[in-house]
């Protein structure tokens, strides 16, 4: 059995808990968190709460601890300093700061002689998996990444922080005609404007100004004003409704060309349709926690990525069996 | 630069020559064929053709041969055999004889220091790969593979043995409807004949029975009684000018469920549409060669399959610019 502790219980922690119970090598020992642990109610039974500053002596009885906080600001610092105690496995976002933390997580495992599976989850993590082997199976071509349709945790965010916005959700849409264009093997150049739509329902407060609200949302630099946005005001309970679920996915699509004069197109093309986000996530996580134990046992050390574990290492399943019924 | 050696110069080994070109850090440095090697034209200037016999002499001249022979009874014996003198790739396809030819070759190639990487290509390859990281993460559900549109040489050759057929081409085209059902999530169980249908298009002798013909091709068991089937008679010109290609492709796609009461589905489709079969599976051996080598660098031996292999061995890029490109 494979010991997981699991740091952080919100959304992506409740996603871990879930996905062990899918896992029959696997059991959860503890939960961590920086609430008070009396406040904390977890789904299976019989499994501690402890604080989070409990974790380092707990090291003896988990394995591997999952690592669920941000990127922003958790992240940068967790992976690294319980890498000293476990394996840990992290799903670190901030794709332009992945070498930093890289080096970071790496020194910090070395030197415990622990094994840190860093940016897992779909991405990075899945899609990015798909980007290298698709692009190292047709050197030649192009590659494109479209988001969606799903729900963007940060740009809700950012329009709930307008003022006399009560709450949104923010769906990224990948445009239809782009996708076909890329499916065609024309390798059309795409501009953000021309590969995603974005969608906003909205709630305001009463007697709120909705032509102020939905300006401020479509020139908003970065998050709205390079997309064609569309914004909608709903009431809190169309809200609650129709928009409580966090589905999200994409598609991964390699274009390239093969032949001693190129002659020949070729389209990989990868997409994930998810209901939920977070248990998705969690999902991959959870299979590269295995990695991590296994790779740990065979004395590996350091700070791995997806590109560096071979996959045999996320299934339960011996060698044997795979090459008898997956192959 | 990883010197690469041809085994076998037919379409295969003509789309390794081909790859090898795309490839910068890889050079062809010799052909060996089983016919006169003065009757075979190779594309690439000043690369010699040798007999196959002659291979092992070359072997401090060769660090990679790559295996083009056939799954029948070409590469039960090559792969094994050059395992002795070479690191080697093969793209052995016949999935149930998979896990006794995995044996032979790892004793070879465990014996003599080399790395043999078998059963490469997209199926087995790219779509195992995606079996089995799909099953990985999502535990419980259900998978599904569809092949075509495209050319099956082996349905084609069926048909040209019967009497009165002068040359045929035969596509495997999977049903939209079986396709549509899979990515509502709906797990159907799906039979044989639900999930793809046969598309013949045959050249007959003048004078021939095609009443006969058509039936033979409809009643011929394993190849064509189990699957919806039509036979179209055309003219030796009109399939030479619309039925010339090899293209293929297909579908991997997992359907599975996530949450504590498995309340939520998600689906992972991978797809690939190839204008030419022989040359994207080469495309994917050449990858795989670069994966061999690498390892052999490193010092490992024995048989490997595209489960054992982390994927950044195939990229030619290093860890650092993947990290910083890809994830």
């Amino acid at each position: 059995m494979i010991r997981i502790g699991i740091m952080g219980y919100g959304n992506l922690g409740r996603g871990i808990e879930c996905a062990i119970r899918q896992n029959p090598d696997m059991e959860l020992r503890a939960v961590f968190t920086r609430r008070d642990p009396g406040t904390v109610k977890i789904l299976t039974e019989g499994v501690p709460v402890y604080r989070a500053e409990e974790a380092a002596e707990k090291k003896d009885e988990i394995d591997v601890l999952i690592l669920c906080g941000g990127s922003a600001t958790d992240l940068p610092k967790q992976t690294a300093e319980f890498a000293s105690c476990f394996h840990v496995v992290d799903s670190f976002d901030t794709h332009a700061k992945i070498p930093e933390h890289f080096e970071r997580v790496d020194k910090a495992a070395k030197g415990n002689g622990k094994v840190a599976v860093i940016s897992t989850g779909w991405d990075p993590g899945m899609f990015s998996l798909n980007r290298l082997y698709a692009s190292a199976v047709l050197p030649e071509g192009a590659d494109y990444t479209f988001w969606g349709k799903g729900v963007s945790q940060g740009h809700s965010d950012a329009i709930r922080r307008i003022e006399g916005v009560v709450d949104a959700r923010q769906y990224t849409i990948p445009v239809e005609e782009a996708l076909e264009a890329v499916r065609s093997g024309a390798e059309p150049e795409l501009s953000t404007r021309q590969k995603h739509t974005r969608e906003c329902f909205v709630v305001a407060k009463e007697g709120a100004d909705l032509m102020r609200i939905e300006t401020e949302i479509k020139t908003m630099p970065n998050y709205f004003a390079d997309y064609d946005t569309t914004v909608r005001f709903i009431s809190a309970e169309e809200l609650a409704r129709d928009h409580s679920g966090i589905p999200h996915g994409g598609f991964v699509i390699r274009s390239g060309r093969t032949g001693w004069n190129k002659e020949n197109h070729h389209i990989i093309e990868y997409s994930l349709k998810l209901d939920s986000n977070p248990e998705f996530t969690s999902s991959v996580i959870v299979a590269y926690a295995r990695a991590a134990y296994r790779l740990g046992v065979e004395g590996a050390k350091g700070c791995k990525t997806v590109f560096d574990i071979a996959p045999a290492y996320l299934s339960a399943k011996s060698g044997e069996e795979l090459r008898a019924t997956m192959l």
